[in-house]
């Protein structure tokens, strides 16, 4: 099944080009690090943050002899009728030989919110060296893959090597916040920016393994909603008040207990009839996945998990819709103790959405049908509004497209001149519980092969505090795009 | 049952100096307001602000001739195993005359939370007038009442007026977050500071309507709850973990909608057992209370409350217990969306409680027996641990106590001589649900009359967004308590 040892190829001038400048590739990414580009929070400062971000990596590209364009989107109207201007998305591209496939990347420059005092052992925003792991917001999700492509770039430039393919580049800036006039702008530069793009690669996923590459065929959607409750604006202290009041945080905690069960069984009438059901052919491929459970459980810091065997939980992650409650806007939520009745609360919760799930559908299911039923039974004076604010269809794509194989070949060549744990490895073929609707929104609309071809292992805490890149993903991911551009080259031809 | 007019007497001089230089009350209190005293936040930056607020009123005190103690009480130590400097208690006296009798008050220096985001409509810490109603944190809890107390004694100052009685200082700064190192102190200074006490006076509540005056007799008792769930210290993604998962929130959440119904009936079994019995003279004063139901609902700006009688109302504010869901820690808080499962979650609920509930066994009752046994029968993965961080007992006390028919004569003449609509009144006889625990602390530990004498209208929204003072409940309330000084020291002799 592999091809070693291989002969000595066009890539080993690149690969050692990478490996002698890794120093450099990694003090890049500190710097684009060190933007706090948080699209999540809607306020100036981090506004100008992503602006910022968005011109370096503008300037970047424009030095690597991309010609870029910087798309100006205006404005974005927020739910308190204020409005903040949104970041440019860039759009870019390097060679235009009629002869070569053209590979388009994309990927954002913005990043989760991240603050030391949430428990992050480092400043998120200085990256921080530590064992061969890149802590640092962005690192994994999604500057340090961003950074790798254009270092795969950058080395055959540097070297004055052809390369073997046509490069274009889409970077936002709004990814985490519901990639904000990314659609409209896809749609409006398709038969333009996209007019000769034959292939699409997204980098914005994670393995699922610490050690083994993968390819992702399919991706979880998600709709998120805002449920508010609402008795006044203001506030009351619960001696004065407390005893005589609908208390909105009571009907909001009702609301949100009524949506899942202990065991995750979601419990919104209807929600499961859409699910597609699962095929014998689709349980052997979950049985041929290498997922060490017990690995899985101590590299999570989990005891244990709802699910005792490997194919229920990858099932779950994948193949069935999960609700998951985030949090409750409003209430006291700072250390200390407050004897507050907060007079207005909104609850935030989302359901990830597997094929064929749709999320009008959804929307209906647990507005209109379930959370309205739910709040008229408890007689409250109090009134309730809920909101989808976010609705993003899942996605699912052909394994057997060349862009496939082409990234399984390129696996076992990258990794063959990288370390020796990542040796000619077949990946492992997997889907994603998160939501990355631009895969799916490129598929729709340019109608090409898309692609998830992820560099960062399932350990590196992408959302989460003391978010990391390994420095080895980050360079051997490098090298795996220079040898991608080669085998979609060789296969394409 | 009014004497009036009543005969040009001591205090008219008193009167016309009160509001001859109302300004300048009004501008000390704004001095004050302006330190952002926040005792709930345990951070240095406040804690800082709390120290230079309790040496501002050192220092006022001492400039009125008192002999003035600044205790200082160490530090304190917080969950995380950090440490604060705790703020010095005041104690502080003036004059020594044993043909006198001597009044003890009590204040606090310390505010709520306020940020301006929270929804104010100026900022919290800049006093700020609007049509007579003096705006900002801390402005009627408490801040206004102990420099009305304070505006009292200095007018019979500045006259060169015989004080009627000694007065006696003591003023802290963590009542807010549960009056830490106050009740030791006090213990240690029964026979010291508080040897010649006769009388305890506290203005730390509220009137029941705007613009009838009130004493009050009793207040409920407070228990406050931290519940934690845990999976891990770290947050997880949704997509990455969702459906795989306990997720710490499900089970806070099922945990907080255990606790009470949609009528506001508390769930936890047998905690109504001890709540005493309403008997039939009780249901008379009840009957007697002055409460415009119209008017309650419209200056709260709330639509309905749970009952529909005024002595329903009443009854829930005073005589029963009440739960409050105050909010969650550790989950997603802010505003925009986040993909986040929240790894630890804290949940905060306090209950109210009425004679004869007791702390410990309502402590018990919560922890003990009803939340370990909802969450055992989740059969969670996570940990559930449950603290009780604030016990306060339910208080009441005596109507017939001297210095409750003082205050009675100082109201009536007090108010004659400010503005008409306060005109020679009879005060309300009310309770308080708000729990003052120094009331209970110091009927139990110097056992001395305690009372309770509130200056600040029903519509003060005390810890609430835009906390304000009546200009007028300000100034008046400076001139009662002149009054009262002259009225305590007639009964007592």
């Amino acid at each position: 099944m592999f091809s070693f040892p291989p002969s000595a190829g066009p890539l080993d001038k690149v690969f050692q080009y990478i490996d002698l400048h890794q120093d450099e590739f990694v003090q890049t990414l500190k710097e684009w690090v060190a933007i706090e580009s948080d699209s999540v929070q809607p306020v100036p400062r981090f506004r100008q943050e992503l602006f910022r971000m968005m011109a370096v990596a503008a300037d970047k590209l424009q030095r690597l002899g991309a010609e870029v364009d910087s798309v100006d989107l205006g404005s974005q109207q927020l739910p308190g009728g204020q409005s903040l201007p949104l970041p440019p998305i860039i759009l870019a591209h390097l060679g235009n030989d009629p002869k070569k496939p053209t590979v388009c990347f994309y990927g954002h420059l913005d990043v989760q919110s991240a603050r030391q005092d949430d428990g992050w052992l480092t400043d998120p925003y200085t990256l921080t060296e530590v064992d061969g792991k890149l802590y640092g917001r962005g690192a994994t999700d999604n500057k340090g893959p961003v950074l790798a492509w254009i270092n795969a770039v950058s080395t055959f430039r540097a070297l004055e090597q052809d390369l073997p393919v046509n490069i274009k580049f889409i970077l936002e800036g709004m990814e985490e916040a519901g990639s904000v006039a990314l659609e409209e702008l896809i749609r409006k530069e398709k038969d333009r920016f996209f007019s000769g793009v034959d292939y699409i690669v997204i980098s914005d996923n994670l393995w699922l393994s610490r050690r083994k590459p993968a390819l992702t065929y399919g991706t979880r959607g998600n709709s998120y909603f805002m449920v508010e409750v609402k008795c006044r604006d203001q506030d009351f202290h619960s001696g004065t008040f407390g005893g005589i009041l609908n208390e909105p945080m009571s009907d909001l905690i009702a609301l949100l207990g009524s949506l899942v069960d202990s065991s995750g069984h979601i419990l919104i009438p209807g929600i499961y009839d859409q699910v597609a059901p699962i095929t014998e052919e689709e349980k052997t491929m979950y049985e041929a996945i290498d997922l060490d459970l017990e690995q899985y459980r101590n590299s999570n810091q989990v005891e244990k998990f709802l699910f005792d065997t490997k194919e229920e939980i990858l099932m779950h992650l994948w193949r069935y819709p999960s609700l998951s409650i985030h949090g409750i806007e409003g209430a006291f939520d700072e250390p200390g103790i407050k004897t507050v009745i907060p007079g207005r609360v909104a609850g935030k919760f989302s359901i990830r959405l597997v094929p064929h799930m749709n999320v009008s559908v959804v929307e209906g299911q647990v507005t209109t049908q379930h959370l309205e039923d739910v709040f008229s039974q408890r007689n409250s004076s109090n009134k309730m509004t809920v909101s989808m604010v976010v609705g993003i269809q899942p996605w699912i794509t052909n394994i057997n497209d060349t862009q496939y194989l082409a990234a399984k070949k390129a696996i076992r060549t990258g990794y063959f001149h990288g370390p020796v744990y990542l040796f000619g490895t077949e990946p492992d073929m997997i889907q994603d519980g998160s939501s990355i609707p631009i895969a799916k929104i490129f598929q729709d609309i340019i109608q090409k092969s898309v692609m998830m071809l992820p560099l960062g292992a399932v350990d590196d805490g992408e959302h989460s505090q003391n978010e990391k890149i390994n420095r080895l993903n980050y360079i051997e991911g490098s090298k795996l795009f220079a040898a991608f551009f080669l085998e979609i080259a060789n296969l394409h031809s």
